[in-house]
């Protein structure tokens, strides 16, 4: 840890970066209806991050819920339960950030109108940008909400308001300073895939995994954590009934991975094949090829199903070292460990 | 509009700022309801900052709608209709700035956790940041929506986000680049009262109205226009039936000001002290020191009713230079003008 980037706190503290969670946009939403929110699976990954971000608020059993909207039943009584926490201090949790993924808010607006190809001069592209924004704000204030009901100091960052910005789709300006102020102190940034501005093309998506890897690389935390709505990452689709669940994937110094658990029948080389044609439906080889980005900086990439028991283990750091038997996902990891 | 400062567009031609407009929180907002938008006078606004930003597209009856929510009716129907938009090029509107208060939103979070006053140690304190920033940007997505319903290309950008923050609650940064290139490209940068970081309380609450002076300073628009729920501003409560609608406030180099327009039988002193009682209602004192401060840049501001004829006029600039005669509101200029 002594490497990492550490967020200087006005007490003049330094807080060394926990965790980045990705909440993948087919675990928190619903990817067969338009902007529609999986609240059951939002809930529960909202308190499974609060278990993982303050154990200690969490064994006391007083939550001190952050979302006091008329939507949420706010009324003045609701106050008078807040008067003797007044003059308490707790202490900060773990320092997290939050990265989501628009899954059926924002996909739909950028697609029709092209977001992601530039040209702002056209009306529909720049009526996209401003929908897909729309949408995928809109997500965001959700998530920020789930996370405060559950007592989580949430800040909702959209990073075109932050200034982050691409040329050719590579991030070419990436604010990390109010993201650093907001850690130190004791919040936890809510980022998420947004319509942005790019120097060469006029406009882009930045995808979540791409502002992942670009946090990793600055805030370098102990660990990276993807939600999502299957297990793991497979050798072929989770559908085909041979499918094989990977544990453990090393990756070396140069970006360059191969699958350590389990032993498979076949060759690395035919895995990726599988793999690769695998990728049209799933997304699995860039899913892999993003977290090996990661993993090669140091840092252990878990790849694991939303609102399990194995995601709230990996949350709380405890596959972090040798991996339990009994824990279901998949491990990315620098090879040197390995 | 030589010393304007000016936004460099992709293309190299520079833009200057034509309006920035305030949508006062009891404009837009039910003032004695938590949360609770109005949403016809909303509506009303949105309608008419359309007119004054696009007077071309609107006199040719399209309207290219850019919330393409679930919410606003998205189905896969509507884009059939902006298939034939693909490859068409529209002129850019008036460039404007968009900053709104909070009304009934974020107010009440802010009061009861004290917030404005700092101490982000205090847990009271930092959940109030989160519930205040949850409140006052669910506003701004709605304003944001409401604009954008209109055609309007709005992207909100809330101060936080932004990275703005104060020092002893007056503005100590404030990034204007990326408000500066979102009105290069042809984008309504949409901004608010927010919750942001103090260097020397923790945190606080920074206005719409320092907002506005701020960004007058910065980029010089041609006028300033603040939308509210009365005629404009008053000697007197607007409900004492003596009360004196104020049409022209001369204000000099120094920041002073003077009534110009009606011939008032008192002095200004005793007009000052009326004003002065008046402010603890209606804050009418604080209104006319904060146009006072724009107004002495050689910036024209106009406080007038949302959603009437008159505010439509002073949107569209045809209240500058000489004002109309059945112009009902109160014009703030620098003292050489008048």
């Amino acid at each position: 840890m002594e490497d990492n980037m550490e967020a200087i706190t006005s007490s003049g503290v330094s807080t060394a970066l926990r965790c980045i969670v990705k909440l993948g946009g087919a675990a928190i939403t619903c990817k067969n209806e338009i902007e529609k929110i999986n609240e059951e699976s939002l809930s529960c990954v909202a308190s499974q991050l609060r278990d993982a971000m303050m154990p200690a608020e969490t064994s006391s059993g007083k939550i001190l819920g952050m979302d006091w909207s008329r939507r949420n039943g706010l009324n003045s009584e609701c106050f008078d339960n807040f008067d003797d926490l007044g003059n308490a201090s707790v202490s900060d949790g773990f320092p997290f950030i939050v990265v989501h993924g628009a899954g059926s808010f924002g996909h739909f607006q950028a697609s029709k109108s092209g977001v992601h190809k530039g040209g702002l001069h056209l009306p529909l592209v720049k009526a996209g940008f401003v929908a897909t924004r729309i949408s995928v704000t809109s997500l965001n204030l959700e998530i920020v909400r789930a996370l405060a009901q559950e007592g989580i100091p949430s800040i909702g960052m959209p990073p075109f308001a932050c200034g982050w910005s691409t040329c050719e789709r590579n991030i070419a300006c990436a604010s990390n300073s109010q993201v650093a102020k907001a850690i130190a102190s004791g919040f936890v940034p809510v980022l998420h895939g947004d319509a942005v501005f790019d120097s060469s093309l006029g406009c882009t998506i930045l995808s979540g995994d791409v502002i992942i890897r670009h946090l990793a690389e600055q805030f370098k935390p102990n660990f990276v954590v993807f939600l999502t709505d299957v297990l793991g990452v497979y050798d072929r689709p989770p559908s085909d009934p041979k499918a094989v669940l990977l544990r453990e994937i090393a990756v070396d110094k140069d970006g360059k991975w191969s699958i350590e658990k389990p032993v498979l029948n076949h060759s690395n080389n035919q895995v990726e094949f599988t793999v690769a044609a695998h990728d049209t439906t799933g997304g699995m080889v860039t899913k892999i090829s993003e977290a090996a980005l990661i993993a090669k900086l140091g840092i252990d990439v878990y790849i694991v199903k939303a609102g399990t028991e194995h995601s709230l283990k990996a949350l709380k750091g405890q596959v972090n070292g040798e991996i339990p038997d009994d824990w279901i996902g998949t491990a990315i990891r620098s090879a040197k460990r390995s």
